[in-house]
């Protein structure tokens, strides 16, 4: 793993392009910037080891085994969201993976095959149904699927509810072969709704009791349980205690968006190490906007940001300048067609730093949705640097 | 082309697959309904054969071969939004491709190896500077590009003003060798504002004006202005006449989206040829509310269809049955997590209709934004059968 003092020397695997300049790439492109990256990484791992957890991080934003390496280390245990991630990170050695989305019985041939293939799969389970159909089809497969319990702490997405007898009724589905229960976990997705280092806090704590609850619940049976997860990147960058958890699950913070900056998910604005190169098509001064080949495909219809009010509304994303990736003040991209981004400034649009064919870059709304449309990152060490690297993204399912 | 008369027994070209049913399909999967398609292409066909004009169709929704020559034939005229399928279109025969966004230098070279391979490829240009630098690059290149001028026609995000001398400064830009203009275009991209026959109509009005405006003033130079361009699904569907325009575009109109059909820009829920089969994950009647494996990568964050009113809003999408297509009254997708969909019925959910492991399929707010999250559809000819093919889509830049 990058310490934050090597990083901006260490060799960067997989360049399979020389040193171009972003100004030669196509756009719309995906910029990452490898420094912030990096440092996102050690903030968050000096997070977990000041908490005592493991970090299984999910990989939904990232989907790079590049970026994934960084994280864990060659073949280390990571969460995916899709099983098309669990057969990629498979394919470059990833070993032990938790696909974080409630199992259905049709995905289990694919979870079967990457099981034959040497890949420890965690698997999601909330009802007892799932968990009837998933230890059937073990028995059909011949094989036995680890599975997690999820419970609902407070999000209302997924999960059973802790203190219930259901905990009780999917582990018990699970018995008999074909199955077995290796754990617990949560997902705190309200966090998003906080506002302060404290609201994430409160939602952290909220995910502990949760999982311990079940946990405890299942060990009063006299069931081993092994795994105890949760998390989001709000809630275990704010945790203060996670006693009785064993591992916890964050994704986002390794890009950073403007969202989470908003939310105090990550720090500010200058954390974010992914961002649209674009390119701008038009200059309309009688509209006071200039017109950028970044629209809605290339940045996504997220309007997240709106929820943060006035203050924290970016449009559909906040442009920097092309090679520093600094911020130009007031900035924003107002409308978003599908091939068509308008900026407009909050202040004064100054025109003529715009000419067409020129070049900025959009820090995305939220990195997760952003990042989805591209399939690969064009990597810089950061301001004003060279593509050094370009890292594949997995996407699809 | 195909009629509508011979549309279900037709051959299916490209079918790379068996008869597989849908319920075999790994979800979330875009599901084409073939017969509503050809409906659609049949319906605007016979519309510009009253208009009197030539359909010069966008694919920029489609994204589709397949798809491109049930409109226009085998290599028939074209529209695209980006150079990927322009390269795509042309790899597949289409030799005379319209690329709707303003060029700019840095795309010259990809554009100049298509004109090479014997593809014309009308670029777009709004401002004397790109003019400027287009013809330039053109000597540069030792070939002549050819040139639409793109005129606003009321929805302010690109083009000249017709009745203004930037008209004539782009056309005076592109003289001199290196490129040539061969005609005028807009795109009243405001009748998206428009909810009755009537309004759009209006746009449409507002649209041949534009063009017809700035193609006298170019004529009057002496200028031979071949190409008078418009369009948009709702102002060439409800445009009462078009004297004096040559093509129009339109793209949405195959597919469908409950966007368009809530503006009139389609007709009914019952055209969209396009959906998310996705497969129930979840069922919490605690909660009054299912949760399916199509989230907002699967469906896309467009909420378009709330700028509708309380009436008119589908939240995510609104869920049929996955054989059927027909409506299942009430149920919308409420929430859109990154691979969790959330459903809630606006009536009464049925929760043992829909076990974990059974499967629905979405309509989608915009089919643009959803379809790009998939790299083919799996064609059906209609309700309950087979998939019949499954046809590649474009993607990216």
């Amino acid at each position: 793993m990058p310490s934050k003092h090597h990083e901006a020397t260490s060799p960067v695997p997989n360049a399979s392009k020389g040193h171009r300049r972003l100004s030669d790439i196509d756009t719309p492109a995906l910029v990452l910037d490898r420094t912030r990256l990096d440092r996102n990484i050690a903030a968050m791992q000096a997070q977990v080891q000041r908490l005592g957890v493991r970090l299984r991080p999910h990989l939904k934003t990232a989907k790079s085994a590049d970026i994934a390496r960084r994280v864990v280390g060659e073949g280390g245990a990571i969460t995916v969201s899709t099983l098309r991630e669990a057969e990629y990170f498979a394919a470059q050695g990833f070993k032990d993976i938790f696909y974080a989305v409630a199992i259905v019985p049709q995905k289990l041939a694919r979870v079967a095959r990457l099981m034959a293939a040497g890949v420890r799969v965690l698997l999601a389970v909330d009802h007892p149904a799932a968990a009837t159909a998933l230890a059937a089809a073990g028995r059909a497969h011949g094989v036995v699927f680890d599975a997690l319990l999820e419970v609902d702490s407070g999000e209302s997405r997924s999960g059973v509810q802790a203190d219930s007898t259901q905990v009780e009724a999917v582990a018990q589905a699970l018995d008999g072969g074909g199955a077995r229960l290796l754990g617990v976990f949560t997902h705190g997705g309200h966090s998003y709704a906080g506002r302060s280092p404290e609201a994430h806090a409160a939602v952290a704590e909220q995910e502990r009791i949760a999982v311990t609850t079940a946990a405890g619940r299942l060990r009063a049976q006299g069931r081993q349980i092994d795994i105890v997860s949760l998390g989001s990147t709000p809630t275990v960058r704010h945790a203060r205690g996670l006693e009785g958890v064993t591992e916890v699950r964050a994704g986002v913070y390794m890009l950073g968006d403007l969202f989470q900056a908003g939310i105090g998910g990550t720090d500010s604005h200058s954390d974010i190490a992914v961002s649209v190169l674009t390119t701008v098509v038009g200059n309309h001064p009688e509209r006071g906007q200039i017109v950028v080949d970044a629209g809605s495909l290339a940045l996504s219809k997220d309007i997240s940001t709106r929820a943060l009010g006035a203050e924290g509304d970016c449009g559909f994303g906040l442009v920097v300048d092309a090679d520093s990736g600094l911020p130009i003040e007031g900035l924003y991209v107002h409308v978003a067609y599908q091939e068509h981004g308008v900026i407009r400034s909050r202040t004064t649009l100054d025109h003529a730093r715009f000419p067409i064919g020129s070049q900025v870059r959009i820090l995305p709304n939220h990195a997760c949705l952003t990042s989805a449309a591209y399939d690969r990152y064009h990597v810089v060490a950061g301001p004003g640097a060279p593509v050094e690297a370009v890292w594949p993204r997995v996407n699809g399912w």
